[in-house]
């Protein structure tokens, strides 16, 4: 049987994609944790020096989203053919074209600065990403409430995930976002993601 | 039988990875190429608002990295199984990570800074990137001159993309990494690939 460690930052970060998939898929994993103290010797046993890692039967992958792709499609929840899977894998990029300058703004120092351009990403930057998200999911939903193809699928995770680091600066904003308001409920619902929900541990980021 | 049009701007840009599938593939599809005059008058018909879109069967799929992943699928240029396809796509991945800053500098317009954020990417920040590659090259490569699996795989042809656009601000710093650079020679002297590279049209980007 396959074994799986997961290599990562004690919090979600880049890892908390992945661990919601071993969660849906009600598969065992390592969670291994490292906290910042430890890591300058940990640094060199990962593949290009940063994490996420999955260790699989063994072999070290890095990059967060190949990791995920991976695990999802070993679980089925990818996606059941090609072309779902490329819409899911839209989804994803969609989602990852809205987050690419929250990032950077999060990670400000300067606090003044850090509100200002934070408050100019949720009204000029935000919106546009919100409405493309439910642009596909409006092509490819069937009307249901998953993105792609009437059942869970791994960019309903990311999306879901992702946003979270949204609410958490502005804990209203999808109430505009109705079809992504009841995305969300519906992943919060799926009983292996509400029981790993309230599990898992609280972390800062 | 399929049909696959693809709609994009007159440059290489973010479709030239599509297209070089669909070279390596022998696959015929309607490359659809249009000015930036044109633009206004189609940017409604894309589903983001943005290209490449792929239209697949009448279904269109925006997202480039989407687009190729499935167009790779489609032809076999994906890794064979899901264990090879997630390597593929840590590769691109990793170039992804290494573009990152590239795209905001060579598109800055204070030629002057444009000028010194370039050779400070050059010195500082492409080297790590490079031999990121090079690690996944060692790892995945069994000894051969393709990233994944002893054969050609759509990250070689993305990589190949990619390192084209360094290449035309620096055209020689590619000789300090060898198994690159073997690398790129033998993604160009596939048949298809060479054959394409011959006949297509010579573009600003
Ligand atoms: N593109 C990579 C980025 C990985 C990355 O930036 N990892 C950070 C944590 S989120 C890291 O390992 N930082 C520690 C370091 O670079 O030493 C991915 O998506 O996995
Ligand atoms: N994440 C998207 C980005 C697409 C994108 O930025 N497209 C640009 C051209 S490279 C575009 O369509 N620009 C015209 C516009 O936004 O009106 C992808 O990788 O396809």
């Amino acid at each position: 049987m396959s074994t799986y460690k997961l290599h990562y930052f004690n919090g979600r970060g880049r890892a908390e994609v992945s661990r919601l998939i071993f969660a849906a898929a009600g598969q065992k994993f390592e969670d291994i944790r490292y906290e910042s103290s430890q890591w300058p010797s940990h640094k060199s046993e990962m593949p290009l020096g940063q994490m996420p890692v999955l260790e699989f039967d063994g072999i070290k992958l890095p990059q967060s989203l190949s990791i995920a792709r991976f695990l999802a499609k070993q679980f089925n929840l990818a996606g059941k053919d090609n072309l779902e899977q490329a819409k899911v894998d839209t989804v994803v990029d969609t989602m990852v074209d809205g987050m690419a300058k929250f990032g950077p703004i999060r990670r400000e120092v300067d606090e003044v600065k850090r509100q200002a351009d934070m408050q100019k990403f949720l009204v000029d930057e935000l919106p546009k990403h919100m409405q493309n998200l439910e642009i596909l999911a409006n092509a490819y939903s069937n009307g249901g409430l998953f993105f792609v193809g009437n059942h869970l699928t791994w960019c309903d995770l990311f999306v879901y995930d992702m946003l979270e680091n949204i609410l958490h600066v502005d804990s209203s904003f999808l109430s505009r976002y109705s079809w992504l308001q009841r995305n969300r409920q519906e992943v919060e619902q799926q009983p292996n993601i509400a029981a790993y929900l309230k599990s898992r541990s609280q972390t800062s980021f």
